[in-house]
């Protein structure tokens, strides 16, 4: 058993509900001693792809062995499959319905299991809930140090959504799309400098971010070092471009939606 | 000392205040190496049914010995007790106040200790936050091994809640309410599979549920084996029925509530 | 390294996105085995006084060589410096914005540093984000037992704000202000018996509170010990005193705002 192992969580079950509290004591019943560390609980409700999102954000800044458990999961009760999935220095543990997506994207697995070794489950099982009586007990178990292959047999054909790329519209014209909209309002997009210098073969300074009849001309290296009232894109911590405004959310600023398409010409 | 106290954590103080660090401090100040684990600090100001149902279907997941802290306490500062419950596997402190009545339902406490011992105490006690001064420390010391009759006399007045019971209204016909509503608007009844044989010695299908005037017929094994634009019931995870609507609010379709009433019929 | 290195988190990163988990995992990467306790992630985007507030109210709850981070960091990324203070028990983690004025007024550091020291940083620093790269390890080892002057050169130029303080406008009038609205309605005041004792030199009671035109005259030791529809103040858990309502948000019933002028009238 790892000294202290970790395992993070993060669910669409609300901060209000006996459903969190369930699995973390289905957790901890298997793994006495794991450290538990909230993502989120407050993923919308069904929201694959704001999970999905979280989670590859966040889940690389953790130790090496930490298990990542990850439950949205409208399907449950279902013959949806509950994968495992790793990548050599973590694991994910949720249903196979593709919210591991944004983080197969990231970092590809080296190896899926489907769980399917039942003497590890909580009985009886309930099919409206497997974060406590199936995901719960088996990330205990991984968490300690059972071997992954002791869960079920390896597979390959685990659902991963098309996450979507930006593209090259025109020689000095990228077509990407919001892929988040955080706390502060400010728009995370899915384009990188990289997927510009590699799509374009270009320096991408002057350049211009469009949203419809909007557009945003500013480039800054950080928050505040815009001008108040003004909106600019700055490089987000996670390495994409981000539209922000001083102080105030550009989300409302721009009318930006989680899902619009956003364009970016090169000048 | 056990090798990894965990203690949960229920109130009412909700996520944007001091109060519920303050507590923890104190709980860790007693016992360094306590594992909290928050079940929900989102209780409605003073609602001691929703903290009693929160913990009711949380706690039998947590490991023997758990000790559950739930702090709604209106009057704290009275004459109110404070009280340490155990039912031999699982410890509970709370003001007694009835807020653990629907945990004393499904699992009657073998001894109750008013808590008294105020060399446990953090000095001087505020008479407005018993949480940090009384409840985090004693909790600590609890977790930590000490002896449950330590900390005050036996009672056995303490004070419950009478748990409305569904009840037989015609032979085929049973009264029963709304437990709660969940955040994906599952409408948790309290009302059953069980009860519904004991009460009509009958076998339960083909049944249909009575809101006002609203019908619930169908029922499913599993939230996604319903139908789309379909209402219909299913024993949820808590072993009672719940009404529920594939990815909508069941709740807002039904227009129900918490405490109201609902009918059940046996065709 | 201590047994149970405690760490506490305070921001104002919400509870939707990666940064809080992000934050964590760099934590425990560098502190394996630290335990980290949420105060809260609900500070208002950009509130450094809310920040300051909940800290102040909470520290000294926690065990001995607690390390509490607070991140409400408005201008990552510029010239700001981050600094480490002490006051010989606890630790604190900020941006050098101010944000610790409250806790700085109440227990005045012995020593701050400047966090200059960068081979404890997460390579490459984002100037977005030094809650991951900066803070997060910063505390990790300093949690450990890694000596505070090890992370920079001693400064004694650091950021406070003046903290509002009651003050004498008539010999038997005190004039203050609204510190905090919690969750309940209860208005936190920044007055305390001891500083009415100190301006006035006499007993305070029967007294008067003044918010504009309304009137609060009731004073009360708790807060069930009040009648119905009554307005009255307590002096709350923090030594200030609160005006209340019984199962009301007095603040409601106020029109009381944080920041807002009180006026108290000793008779």
């Amino acid at each position: 058993m790892p000294p202290s192992p970790v395992i993070t969580f993060t669910s669409d079950f609300g901060s209000r509900e006996p459903y969190v509290g369930a699995v973390k004591g289905a957790i901890l019943s298997a793994c006495p001693g794991g450290q538990i560390v909230d993502l989120t609980h407050e993923i919308g409700p069904h929201d694959l792809l704001e999970a999905s999102y979280v989670v590859a954000n966040a889940y690389a800044c953790f130790p090496t062995r930490t298990v990542h458990l990850v439950i949205v999961d409208p399907t449950v009760g279902s013959g949806r499959r509950a994968i495992i999935a790793s990548n050599e220095t973590h694991f994910f543990v949720a249903p196979d319905n593709g919210v591991l997506s944004l983080v197969f994207a990231k970092d590809p697995p080296t190896i899926v299991v489907s769980i399917e070794a039942d003497h590890y489950f909580r009985k009886p099982v309930s099919p409206t809930f497997h974060g406590r009586d199936i995901f719960g007990p088996v990330v205990g178990w991984l968490a300690k140090g059972t071997d992954i292959e002791h869960f079920g047999p390896v597979i390959r054909d685990y659902v991963r959504f098309t996450v979507p790329a930006p593209k090259l519209v025109a020689n000095n014209r990228i077509e990407g799309m919001i892929l988040h909209v955080d706390r502060f309002g400010n728009v995370i997009t899915n384009i990188s400098p990289e997927e510009v210098r590699s799509l374009t073969g270009r320096d991408f300074q002057p350049m211009v971010f469009r949203l419809g009849e909007k557009e945003v001309k500013a480039h800054r290296a950080f928050y505040s070092q815009s001008k108040a009232e003004e909106l600019f894109s700055v490089v987000g911590s996670n390495g994409y471009y981000e539209l922000a405004a001083l102080g105030k959310p550009a989300a409302r600023l721009l009318e930006a939606r989680r899902g619009a398409k956003i364009e970016l010409e090169i000048q």
